[in-house]
C-alpha cells in the first residue's frame, strides 16, 4: 500500500499539533493549508511549545499550501482531509466546512474516482456531518465521513506560534456506524496518528453518543460562561448561594440535553452529568467560545446549542433553559456578524 | 402652615432636577445632600442643561450638605425626605435606603416627635418599602411612606453637570393605600412639586399596580439588553427571525411578570404588554442597568428581578425565564462586587 496523503485544513492550535503529530509518527505524507501565516511559515516555519513534543523552532510541515484552491490544483490525491477549523455554518459561506472540503473531494475524484477520500471532522458539535453528507455523500463521490473528537489544550498565541499545554486525546470513528468503508478508514487513520506514550488515540464506535456527551459541557457550561464572560469555575463560586446554581441551573440545563439525546435512544447517565459538573466547577480557563466572544470572533453556536434545539423541536420537546441561552447568544453572535459586515 | 423642608438624597441626574423643580416651584425650602461633587457645587454650583428649565449655570440649591450625617445635625426638621439614589439592597450597608434615611428620621423625631416625616422613594422596583417600614414604621417614629415613580431622561454627565432630555413625569402615592397620613402627605407633595406646563405630576392611588407595570420593562427588557450589552431595539432587530424573539421570548417573559402580579390580584392587561413590546422595540438607548454594567457599577437587580422572584417563590409559581435572567445577572452583579471588594 502506498503512503497516504493527509491534508489538514485549519492551521490553528489544533491543526498544527495534529500536523506535527502525523509528521512525527511518519507514516503519512503531511500537507497543511496555511492561510493567514503562509509567508512566515514558508520562510521560518513554526515556533512550537508543546507538552507532547517539546520546543521546536522553524518547524515546517512537509507540504504547505496557501489556500485550498492551491492544494486542489497540486495534482495530489488526499486520502484524508482533516478539518480542524471552527465549525460556523452561519458564518461566511466560503468558510463553511462543505465549501472548504468540496474542492479537494472534487480534485481527488478527477484524479482517481475509484479511490476513497476520507473526510475527518475534528470539531465540536452535533449533526456537523449532515450538510457534508448531503452534498458529497451517497455515490456521487467516493467519500467516507469520519468523526474526530479531540481534547487538546493548544492555541495559536501569535503568528506561526503555537503553545500546547494539554496532552492530545483523540477519538475517531465513522459518523455512520454501518459505514464499513468509514470504519476501516478510521481504524487505519488511528495507525497513522497513534504515537505510543505521547498521545491517546482511540477508536470510537459510538460517535453520536460521544458528541452528545460533550454537549453537556459545550452547550451549557461553555455557553453560560460565555454569556457572562467568566471561566466556568467562577460561575459556581460567584453565584449567590441562595440561587444554588448547580442544582437549579446547571443540572436542569444538562437534563435538557439528556432528554434531547434520549429521543435518539442515546442514554447519558447521571455519572456523566456529575462528571461535567465537577470538571466545570474546577476549570479556571475561560471556554474557547468565551475567548471568541471577547475577540469579536464568531462562535460555534449553531453546531452546539442550535442543532441540539433543532433536534428537540423535531420531537416537540421543550428545552427552556437551552432556548434562552440560545436566544441570548444569538444576539451576541449577531453583534459579531454586524461588526464584521456579515448581516444583510 | 409653615414652609416645609424637603431634603433630597441622591445628587445624580434625577435628584438634581428634582431639587431644581422644588426650588423653581418655590413652595418649599429645598435641601440637597451632595457627596462626590460637594466642593464643586459649593464653589460653582451646577451646570444644568434641562429640557424643562433650559440652561443654567452656577445654580445652587438653597441648602447643601456634604453628608446625611451633616444634614441630620443641622437642627432642621425635614418634612419630606426624598430618596433618588439607585436602590441596591445587596450593595454596601451604608448605601442602603434604610441606612440613609434612618439618621434623618431619628433627628426629626428628636426635634419634634409629634410632626410627621414623609419618606418618598423615587426609585424603581417592587417591595422597596418593606425593609424601611419594618425598621421605621409602626408607631416607633411618626413616618409616612410614599412611592414616587418617575420617568425622566436625566443624567449626570460630569462633575456637577446635569443633562435632562426627557420631560419630568412623576406619579406619587402612598405605599399602603389605607394609610391616610401618607395619602394626605402625597397630595400635599404634589402641590409642592407640580409646575404647570413644565412637568407632569399625578397622584397615584395604585402604587403597587404602577410598580408591577414598570417591571414589565425593568425586569425583562432592561435585564435582557443588559446581559447582551445592547439597546432594547437591537435585541429585536439583531435576533435571527427564526427565533421570533418577540413571541418566543419577550412576551412569555412578560407573562411571567403578569402571573406573579396576579397572585396579588393585580391585573396587568395585554395592552400593557403590547405597550412595552412597542416601546422596547423603539428604544435606541441602552437601559441604565446596562450602562451600570458597562461602568462596573452595581445594578438594581434585587429590587426588580430578585423581589419579583421572591414573591413568585412564596406562591410556588414558576417563572423560568425570569429565573435564568436573574441567575445570569447575579453573576454579572457578583463580578462588580468582586471588583469593588464587596464579596466576602
Amino acid at each position: 500500500m502506498s503512503t497516504k496523503n493527509v491534508i489538514v485544513i485549519g492551521a490553528g492550535g489544533v491543526g498544527v499539533i495534529t500536523t506535527l503529530t502525523l509528521a512525527k509518527v511518519g507514516k503519512a505524507n503531511v500537507h497543511l493549508v496555511v492561510r493567514s501565516d503562509y509567508k512566515q511559515v514558508l520562510e521560518n516555519g513554526y515556533e512550537i511549545d508543546s507538552c507532547d513534543y517539546g520546543k521546536l523552532s522553524n518547524w515546517k510541515p512537509q507540504f504547505v499550501y496557501s489556500s485550498i484552491t492551491e492544494a486542489s490544483k497540486s495534482g495530489k490525491f488526499f486520502d484524508y482531509i482533516l478539518v480542524t477549523t471552527k465549525n460556523i455554518p452561519d458564518g461566511p459561506e466560503s468558510c463553511t466546512v462543505h465549501a472548504m472540503v468540496q474542492p479537494l473531494v472534487e480534485s481527488n475524484y478527477s484524479i482517481d474516482s475509484t479511490k476513497l477520500t476520507s473526510v475527518v471532522l475534528i470539531q465540536n458539535g452535533i449533526d456537523i456531518e449532515k450538510e457534508l453528507i448531503a452534498r458529497l455523500g451517497s455515490s456521487k463521490y467516493n467519500v467516507a465521513f469520519l468523526s474526530g473528537i479531540q481534547l487538546i489544550g493548544s492555541s495559536k498565541i501569535g503568528p506561526a506560534k503555537i503553545k500546547q499545554i494539554g496532552r492530545d486525546q483523540l477519538t475517531v470513528g465513522p459518523f455512520i456506524s454501518s459505514d464499513k468503508q468509514a470504519y476501516t478508514s478510521a481504524k487505519h487513520f488511528i495507525e497513522l496518528y497513534s504515537n505510543k506514550d505521547v498521545n491517546d488515540v482511540t477508536f470510537d464506535m459510538r460517535v453520536r453518543y460521544s458528541r452528545w456527551k460533550k454537549l453537556l459541557y459545550n452547550a451549557i457550561c461553555a455557553t453560560t460562561a460565555t454569556l457572562v464572560t467568566l471561566d466556568t469555575r467562577s460561575c459556581y463560586t460567584l453565584a449567590p448561594a441562595v440561587i444554588d446554581i448547580e442544582n437549579n441551573y446547571f443540572r436542569p440545563a444538562m437534563q435538557e440535553i439528556v432528554r434531547i439525546a434520549e429521543t435518539e435512544n442515546i442514554i447519558l447517565d447521571s455519572q456523566l452529568v456529575d462528571f461535567f459538573i465537577t470538571s466545570s466547577r474546577n476549570s479556571v480557563h475561560k471556554p474557547s467560545m468565551c475567548l471568541d466572544k471577547e475577540r469579536g470572533q464568531l462562535m460555534e453556536l449553531e453546531v452546539t446549542l442550535g442543532n441540539a434545539l433543532r433536534i428537540a423541536a423535531e420531537y416537540q420537546l421543550e428545552a427552556p433553559i437551552l432556548t434562552i441561552l440560545y436566544t441570548l447568544l444569538s444576539l451576541e453572535q449577531a453583534k459579531v456578524k454586524k461588526a464584521k459586515g456579515l448581516l444583510k
